[in-house]
């Protein structure tokens, strides 16, 4: 019974379908029929034109995306604990060659309009200092907590303002659309995203994920970008098919439903010992040491989080009957 | 009746079964059990210490490793119509940070000991000139010809004897090892090859390339630069899967042992219409635009490689049935 | 009597005075004085609005230009002989990060509209081969010869029309405006060269080149890109007061005119010993071995430029008697 | 009377006269006569031997050795308010690739022992974050403190057991030098520095700084990155020569102790107006508006260095009377 990870979890059989349905002769890289559908499939999702591109990391689509709306000489503004910082070692300063992060602060991982004036406002404008070329946020959050799609217009106002392009990083999207009944439009395009990482292999993907953009002229940019890094793969259709599955009747929501459902009944038998309040598929518990190994040894794994703490991570197909066990174990820690 | 690509076939059965076989829950990244055991499966296949990475292109594969062998401020020699010059959209300069390609004539794509010594001493040792640190060698060749294992050996020499690391992608390593009747060992590291993209997409994969590393002390350093270019997937058990059943029972050999026995077919029928041997499956051919049209007219599909020439390239899962039908359309023209 | 180099030769007198002269206090890096009247001094010179900026080399000028005019993922065309390729380390590789250099052939070192439309009708429009951006052409050319302003025009028009940008390395600027006649306009933004590396160190000057920049909605980023390269000196005023030396009283002219008239004093008595027309201040010889040897013995110093083959540059401040007795030497051979 | 910077000053004339002392005709780039003084000359005042290149900006110097240093998948550790990350324009990560600066907090922009191991403590050892390989220190700091000799060794003590390599920023090292009363040596690489970057730009220098490489198998490497990143001068000698100016007769250690001398002087006067120690040439001070208005209508120039402070720099060449008279200012406000 592994809380690990979301990414430790298995694909979802619809997906192992679609790869199997896909297996036909078809023309290499992305000349077949079922990445030709995708930007037809993702603009219909979105309500608005969009280009899609099928890649197979989040690493992948975030850099993709940010090597294109920042010149290696500007600053991407980040929070300090964003995946593109502390996770992705250094993928963000390859693809762009050599723009920097500007690290902010906020609780549960969430930037804010304020701390984004704030560290705009400490940058110098002259060529000394490196100037600021884009916003990235991460929804939900690293720590579980989800921008609403009002939070994510009020960042994406003063990005405008200041000249800076959007950038999501929806590797758990799906948590956030669900926890926060929200428009896939109104969460991301309508509000003013630049380019959406959306993220399917947590959610039961195998190994597709999805890098839309809305600004669309930078879709040509991003397809060399995307074979230049190696990751244009050469029987693209296992990926476009998977692709098309996950939101084939809206599989991604009914995954992350059942994640974020899991995610909750944990989370009212955790209480007072949660960290941050449980939005998406993300528990942070205090738990001393013992305390976590007895739960080890009832068969539960999850990641130490830093002392006296840990995180529990639920996915598409963990039984309820996994969840409530280990409510119970929680609950009577 | 497609013979555009071998990237057009589909996937081996074998290869989906692996995948179904991997659909389970494990670690995330590379912790899992099934990518735990690559070093070992490849160390023995190779008999001899390897490092072992699954990548999704030969494109990575071949710039990972090229990124390890070669620093930012000194060049790698190809033939002037290698993948990593005509067809990798620049990722070379983009995994090295601006390492330069020195391109040598051969017929077939092939270069010799002579255009690496006339390619090497024509370069001033200085700091103004970008000096050598890697040659990288296609085995097949692009045109479809072989370098025997004791052609890479030569090679190999010459790149010790001027400090130079070599590379091989082996996009179609498969087919060069059974034409030749070399042994995997000669035709590598016992040669004298520090890294090979060996590929298995192109024969039967479904998007799982390795990259095996003889040099082993390079292979941390691959592992991090693998992360930075978002080329880690987060499931990388359906990865190593596929590479564990490519290589297992000799899968690999037997792919290859057809298309390169429906190539043979093929060149007989073709005769004097060759522009290059047929060592392994891939044809050049000349024909009118008329007898191009006639042949598409008859159902096959190839690409038109310059004025009067077509190209054909056979893969593991036509019948032969279709060979034998093209042969006959082609010695009919 | 060196005839190494115009590199090898002293900054002319009043360059030094110009230095001497700036030595005040003023405000650091680009904000003096000087540096403030660089862009109308240099507008006024070419008769149309520029952004000029001090640099300390040639291959910055190159690189800074190249940067801002192609990005990572595509090509610049240029000359297989042009010292962007052959003298600068790899420099477009660094600056642009990873930009290819498209290596074109040509006698002298001249591009031509045909050998560009060659180049560039062989790249397959599509994300796996580079696509260009740029043409970049040296005048004087490596070689010595000079592209007149009506052949820069040519190639600027093959350049619109296949939307590239054109960038000139100016290091013998100078020398290729004494020897042709065409107004320094008409060689340049004119023509449609976007982009200027305006050499002054060959000529006289002790470390101070000039970039000009026609386009100049670019020169912000180039500004940039400037003081991230190293390349802003916090004194810069000492720079701009040579680039000001330079240009005032046209003595980047005057030096020039000197050094050309005896490049061509030299060209008469050498006869059919020479390689290439002499057209601005280099001379390519043919001679054995022994004759190079007679003339080093009488003090004259040079390059040898592979077998049988010797390289002489004339130089702003080379004495009358000097080149007559080389002249004589030479003619005697 | 000028307090805005050391850079502000002008060259001393005992660099101007050995600019023209080199006004000769030499070997081109650095293989002239004062260039070939360089080595020895630096390894006489460090008393070992090093390797010496002139350099023109402390960028330039800074990065270069960063990137010999670091390879662009690893990380530099520096103080938050360090010149390589507030005041290069992203210099560090463009001449290492990409290379991450990981930013350390600390009193007058010092860094310690203490900060480097919670640092470094805080970075899992896997290929998800990106691992330290350096350690950049600025002696003297940004806020004009000094790093004694022991203070240098502890952290690089603390560098080697952690296998990273120590870089020293010296742009105002020869005030940190005056200052300490410490000896070169036992300042840098007696204490483990591996590079410095040695300043004498702001320090009475015109255009030439020196990077010391300790380190001396890094040299070639570093000599090739020089040329790449276009700061080898085709008239070197002009540089070489101001280096060996600055150290001939300890001209450096003059100048800064007349710097120092003013900068103490200054501190008195003003007293529990100052920020930091004075330790160095710099002095920030708290000052109302209305204050610093007042100084500024009786004719000094300086930095607001933030809301209520101001930056006063003093540099080798202001007069006793300005001292005296500005001191007074001071005391008077």
């Amino acid at each position: 019974m592994r809380f690990f990870s979301d990414n430790a979890a298995p694909a979802h059989p619809k997906v192992l379908e679609a790869i199997a349905e896909a297996n036909r002769l078809d023309v290499a890289y992305d000349g077949d029929a079922w990445s030709g559908r995708l930007d037809g499939a993702f603009s219909d999702l979105f309500g608005t034109q969009v280009r899609a591109f099928w890649v197979t990391t989040g690493t992948a689509a975030n850099c993709l995306a940010l090597a294109a709306l920042c010149p290696p000489y500007r600053a991407i503004l980040c929070h300090k604990d964003a995946h593109i910082e502390v996770d992705e070692a250094g993928a963000p300063g390859f693809f762009t060659g050599g723009a920097k992060l500007v690290l902010l602060d906020g609780e549960g991982a969430k930037i804010t309009t304020d701390t984004i004036d704030e560290a705009c406002d400490a940058i110098r404008d002259d060529v000394h200092q490196v100037q600021p070329a884009a916003i990235s946020i991460t929804n939900a959050t690293e720590y579980g907590l989800i921008y609403r799609a009002s939070e994510v217009a009020a960042i994406a106002e003063v990005a405008k303002q200041r000249g800076l392009a959007l950038h999501m990083d929806g590797a758990r999207l799906a948590n956030a659309i669900v926890s926060s009944g929200d428009s896939l439009a109104d969460m991301t395009w309508r509000a003013g995203v630049d380019a959406l990482s959306f993220g399917f292999v947590k959610n039961g993907g195998l190994n597709a994920e999805a890098l839309i953009v809305f600004r669309t002229e930078l879709a040509d940019e991003i397809a060399v970008r995307r074979k230049r890094a190696g990751h244009l793969l050469s029987k693209g259709r296992f990926l476009a098919a998977q692709n098309l599955a996950m939101i084939d009747g809206d599989l991604w929501l009914e995954n992350a439903r059942t994640a974020n459902a899991s995610a909750r009944a944990l989370a009212k038998a955790a209480g007072e010992r949660l960290v941050y309040p449980v939005e998406a598929n993300e528990l942070f518990l205090r738990v001393t040491a013992g305390e976590a190994e007895r739960l080890r040894g009832m068969g539960y794994d999850f990641y130490d989080w830093g002392p006296g703490l840990i995180r529990l991570v639920t996915s598409w197909e963990q039984q309820d009957a996994a969840i409530d066990s280990l409510a119970a174990a929680i609950a009577a820690l």
